[in-house]
C-alpha cells in the first residue's frame, strides 16, 4: 500500500510529467522522497535524447544523497539501454530504498524494471495513480501498443448531425470558445491532418493559434488526397512544410507518419476523411463539438462509416462531456477490447 | 422585497403546485403565513372545475383567522369569475394584509389580479421566484401565449445525427434508462403524436409504461397523415381513441387538439413528422435523445427542415442536459423572441 505521502508525490509527478513535451516518448514525472517522507528532489522527461524523468531527479541531489530514499515515479523505470541506460540500474546503484510506479511499461525492450528492481532487494509498488497516468500517456499507450500514432478524429456538428447548410455554408457553427479549444487541441498534436476536399474548399492555414499568436509547438500539417496543393495555398505557408499523401490508404499513410515520429495525430476533416477513419477503424478518439442548432439538410458532419444494419453500430465510451460556450464538446472512444466482451 | 420567510413559503407553493394536474388549468400553490410567519395553511390547485390554489388554502382556516395574514402564491391571483369566484376579491375578503405572487397571470380575463388587490389597499409584491414558477408553467404560458398546444419534439439519435442504421435496424440505439425517460414524459403530455410513417413501421402502443403498467395518467394517441389504421393496430387498443387526422397541416390539427383541452403535445416522430414540426416553427421544446454511438447512412433522425443556408439555422438554447445510462439527453428550445434580437 502506497502511504498519503507516497500518493501526493505521485500526483506531482504526473504534474512535472505533463510538462515535458508530447513527442515520440512518454512524458514521466519522478518525485524522490526521504526516509522521513520528505522531497529532496524532483524531475522529469524533458524529450527524446534526453534523461529519464528518474534519472534527472537522481542529478540534483549530491552523490550518495538518494540513498535509502523512496523512488515516485509516473512509469515503471525502464530496463533498456537506448541512449541512456536503464534507470532500474541507475535506481539500484543510487541506493533507494522502494520504488512507487504508477503504470507498468508494457514496452517488449523497456519492460521489466520492477522485476530488476525486485530482484535488486528493493521494494516496489505499483499502480498508484494509474487511472490518472493512463489518461496522460493514452496516445503513447495507444501508439506504442498499434505501433502507429493514435488517432483523434475531430468535427464540428449541429446537435442533428450536420457540417452545414444544403448550400454548404458552414461559418460559424460552433462559438470562439470551441473553436479556441480545436487550437488548444491542435498544439498538442504531432500532426494535423485534413482531405483535399477541405484543402480546396477552406484553404485552411493548419496552423495553431492562440489568438492571433500561433502557439510554440506547431502541428505538421498533412493533407491525404490526389487533388495537387495550389501554390499559393495557405498551407505552403505554415512553419512545416506540409506532407502530401495522394492516395486513400489511410493505413500506410499512419504507418509513414509513426515512421517520422508522428505519434499523435488530429484528422479534422472534412466529412469524407473523417468517415473513412472511422470506417476503418482508425478512430482511437472522438471529439464531436456539438453546437446547439439545427439544419437538416444533406451535408452530414460523417457520410457513410460502413453500418448496414445495427448490429454492427460503433458503439462509443463518453469520456467527457464539456461545455464550451453555448455548444458541448463530446470526447468519446471506441470500447476498449477487454471491456467490449 | 420578499422576506425569507416568504421566499421559503414560495419554494413550498410551487413544490405543492407540482402536485396538481398538468391540464388546460396552470398548476397554482398557495401557502398562507400568519403575521409572525408562521404557515398557517396551504392548499393548491386540483385541476379544472376545482377551487383556485389560494381558496384551497382559505377554505383549510376557520373563517376570519387569514386576517392580516400574507399570501404566498406562485401564479397573480386571478381577477375573473369562471366556475370559481375571482380570487383578488376572495383574498380581499378573506381580509389579508400581503399577497406575495411569483408570475403574472398573462390572461386577458383573467389578470389584472394585483391591480385590483391594491386598489383594496393591500400590499402586493410579484416576481418572487419567477424563473422556478415560469419554468413550471412553461407549457401552460405557451399554449395560453399562442393559442395552440405547446409542442416537444422529441427523437432518439446516434451522436451523428441517425435515427437508424441503413437497412432501417434501430433497436435499440438508446438504453433502458432513456426510454424510461421518455414514457414518464409520455405520462405527463396529454397527447402523444407519430405520423402515419411510424405507426405502419412501428406498430406503436403509445401508451405511457411505468415497466410493465400503466402509468395512472395516459395521453391521447394522436396520427397525423393518410393512410388508414390497420384494424389490429396495438393503438386500437390504447385506453384512449386514437384521434387520425388524414393531413399535413400540422397548424390544423394543434387547433383542433387546443380544442379538445389537449394542451400538451408529445411529438415522437418519425423523422418526416419531427422535421415538418421543426421546419413550421412549431417545436416548442426539443428533447434529443443522444446515444454514445455513431451509424453514418442516409438515416437522419431530421431530414429536411428548411434551412438553406446557415443564416437561416434553427439556433436553441440549451435548458438541460441529462445523462440517462450510457445516453445524453439534451433538451432546448428555440430562444424566446426578447433573446433573439
Ligand atoms: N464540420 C467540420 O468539422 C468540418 C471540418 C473540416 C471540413 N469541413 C467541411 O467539409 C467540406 C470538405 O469535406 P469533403 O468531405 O468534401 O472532403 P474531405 O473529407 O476533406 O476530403 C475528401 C477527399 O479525401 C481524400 N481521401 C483520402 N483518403 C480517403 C479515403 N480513405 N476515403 C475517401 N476519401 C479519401 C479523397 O481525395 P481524392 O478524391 O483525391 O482521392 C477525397 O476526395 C468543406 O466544405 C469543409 O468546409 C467541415
Ligand atoms: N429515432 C426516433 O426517435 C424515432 C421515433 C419514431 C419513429 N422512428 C422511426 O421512423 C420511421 C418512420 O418515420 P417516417 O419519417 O418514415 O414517418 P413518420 O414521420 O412517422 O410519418 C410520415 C408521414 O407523416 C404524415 N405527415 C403528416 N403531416 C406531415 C407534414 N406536415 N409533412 C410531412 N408529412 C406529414 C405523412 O403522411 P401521408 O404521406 O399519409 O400524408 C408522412 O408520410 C420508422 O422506421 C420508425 O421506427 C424513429
Amino acid at each position: 500500500m502506497a502511504s498519503d505521502v507516497e500518493i501526493a508525490a505521485m500526483r506531482r509527478a504526473l504534474e512535472l510529467a505533463s510538462r515535458g513535451p508530447r513527442s515520440r516518448n512518454p512524458q514521466v514525472g519522478s518525485v524522490l522522497l526521504s526516509p522521513a517522507g520528505d522531497v529532496i528532489a524532483d524531475g522529469w522527461h524533458h524529450g527524446a535524447g534526453t534523461p529519464h524523468a528518474e534519472i534527472d531527479a537522481l542529478s540534483r541531489l549530491p552523490r550518495g544523497a538518494a540513498r535509502g530514499a523512496t523512488a515516485v515515479v509516473s512509469l515503471e523505470p525502464c530496463n533498456h539501454t537506448g541512449r541512456t541506460g536503464p534507470c532500474a540500474v541507475a535506481l539500484i546503484e543510487a541506493g533507494v530504498a522502494r520504488v512507487v510506479y504508477a503504470l507498468a511499461d508494457p514496452g517488449q525492450h523497456s519492460g521489466g524494471g520492477a522485476e530488476r528492481l525486485r530482484a535488486a532487494g528493493i521494494e516496489v509498488e505499483g499502480g498508484v495513480l494509474e487511472g490518472e497516468a493512463r489518461e496522460l500517456l493514452d496516445p503513447w499507450l495507444t501508439s506504442r501498443a498499434l505501433g502507429r500514432p493514435h488517432v483523434t478524429v475531430k468535427w464540428a456538428q449541429s446537435l442533428d448531425g450536420r457540417a452545414a447548410a444544403a448550400d454548404g455554408t458552414s461559418k460559424w457553427i460552433t462559438g470562439s470558445t470551441a473553436r479556441a479549444d480545436v487550437h488548444r487541441r491542435r498544439a498538442e498534436s504531432d500532426a494535423i491532418v485534413v482531405g483535399s476536399g477541405t484543402l480546396l474548399a477552406d484553404d485552411p492555414a493548419l496552423t495553431a493559434r492562440d489568438g492571433d499568436a500561433l502557439f510554440p509547438h506547431q502541428p505538421v500539417p498533412v493533407i491525404i488526397g490526389s487533388a495537387p496543393v495550389p501554390e499559393g495555398a495557405l498551407v505552403n505557408r505554415h512553419p512545416h512544410a506540409p506532407l502530401v499523401y495522394p492516395t486513400r490508404d489511410l493505413a500506410a499513410v499512419l504507418d509513414d507518419l509513426y515512421d517520422r515520429g508522428l505519434h499523435r495525430v488530429f484528422v479534422e476533416g472534412g466529412p469524407t476523411l473523417a468517415s473513412a477513419f472511422v470506417a476503418a477503424g482508425l478512430a482511437d478518439r472522438v471529439l464531436a463539438y456539438v453546437a446547439p442548432t439545427l439544419l437538416g439538410g444533406p451535408r452530414a458532419a460523417l457520410g457513410d462509416i460502413g453500418v448496414p444494419t445495427i448490429s454492427a453500430q460503433r458503439r462509443l465510451d463518453i469520456e467527457a462531456i464539456e461545455r464550451l460556450g453555448s455548444d458541448l464538446l463530446i470526447v468519446a472512444r471506441p470500447p476498449s477490447e477487454s471491456e467490449s466482451h
